[in-house]
């Protein structure tokens, strides 16, 4: 395939011609295949931290459009660390549980078919009451599981990410994975497009919630797949990392 | 390719694996191709409608939080009409300037490497002061650009979304296309995941600032790419429609 035709091969993933392509009555979901855990099973012997639930209306005070108009990509934090509180409202607005019925687990971002293929891994290197680490989001029970620690998770991060060191002089970075078969398991090969703008949901909701507890954050996109999933000890087929937030307290 | 095949090389598209596999050094950019242009020309002698800029803290008081809490899939759209200023803020909220500076236009939302690959169309149904017809959104000056009339709108809408009929029971359907050029100038072959994720970023802004007017809207992801397109009049290669958003008002 010559330059130009593989163009138009990856131009393609981002129209829905598929679609017509598929076999819907043959997908796992039409199958009757078993549904997808929501959230992806963890050993019970791991620790887990409570977050915070809070009323954020009145605890983080900013208007919608005043979030909007001062959003911009912020790569440039002080050194200050994140309370739990302000942790777990990035974590309620980027992939917090709205409601659950039965097999469905309504967000606060939305989902294609409310399938949320996301998980939510943090390298945490300043957050008062936590370790250094990396911890994964559990929004059922709205916890953080200390997946494992690791040393000189920093330096690891910022060489994740091609030396942008905001991957590691951030006091939070977030890293989405996914886990696309969630998605598939309902619409087989229509899934990935969606997937990616499931992540831009979640991502925008980030860049407007950094704004409301003196944060910021950039969107990082440029990574080393490779390493990045080795390092969070996901199998880069059926789960891997898709997106990336470093977060820090800014000046404003 | 077997199905199993296929859907590996559909997950990975999702990765970043490709950017080890690219020379930016031949990128369009690197070889100092002329800058495609930020807005989508159009022709001069084509009507033009003055869309309002207000200060929209003021205008529209809604919370950053409570806009995320409330947001859900709304698909009842009673049948009453936006007015021009309630458009205009939702066009500023989604594709909006915030700054030009020089080949950069900053938008309210972020793009990856400021590139803004998408153009705003919007068949209007029932907003004050607008004919039905087919429109573009101009950032650059905060405008919009009849494209075209055609008889049945809501029908060929309806029709371009398989029949999910709140595409043509809303006040207005937003379409998103894309001109993948304008992001593949700067990041070759890299390009088409991080268009979808801005596709994602706009349409989250897009959930939460219906909920600061009374209105809701739902994603659409589901479409006929091939007719859509030719409704809209893209040719499908270099210009294509990729995200739908129905908007209209709702009960709460």
């Amino acid at each position: 395939m010559n330059d130009k035709e593989k163009i138009i091969q990856y131009r393609n993933f981002l129209k829905d011609s598929i679609r017509k392509e598929i076999d819907f009555s043959q997908t796992d979901q039409s199958l009757q295949v078993e549904v997808p855990p929501i959230e992806k099973p963890y050993d019970l012997g791991k620790k887990r931290i409570e977050l915070i639930y809070a009323d954020w209306d009145e605890e983080y005070d900013i208007k919608l459009s005043e979030a909007m108009k001062n959003r911009i990509s912020r790569r440039n934090f002080k050194g200050n660390s994140l309370s739990l509180k302000e942790l777990s409202f990035l974590l309620w607005a980027t992939q917090g549980l709205r409601r659950l019925a039965g097999a469905y687990a309504f967000r606060v971002v939305p989902s294609a078919g409310c399938r949320h293929a996301l998980e939510t891994y943090l390298a945490v290197f300043n957050v008062e009451g936590l370790e250094e680490g990396v911890y994964r989001y559990l929004p059922l029970t709205h916890e953080l599981l200390l997946e494992f620690k690791t040393p000189n998770l920093k330096e690891k991060m910022v060489k994740a990410a091609f030396n942008q060191d905001f991957a590691g002089s951030s006091a939070v970075t977030f890293i989405w994975s996914t886990i696309p078969y969630r998605m598939e398991w309902r619409y087989g090969l229509d899934s990935h497009k969606v997937i990616a703008l499931d992540a831009g949901h979640a991502g925008q909701n980030m860049y407007l919630a950094v704004e409301a507890i003196g944060c910021g954050t950039c969107a990082i996109g440029a990574y080393d797949q490779e390493y990045l999933d080795e390092l969070l000890k996901l199998d880069g087929v059926n789960e891997f990392a898709i997106y990336l937030f470093p977060v820090g307290k800014v000046d404003k």
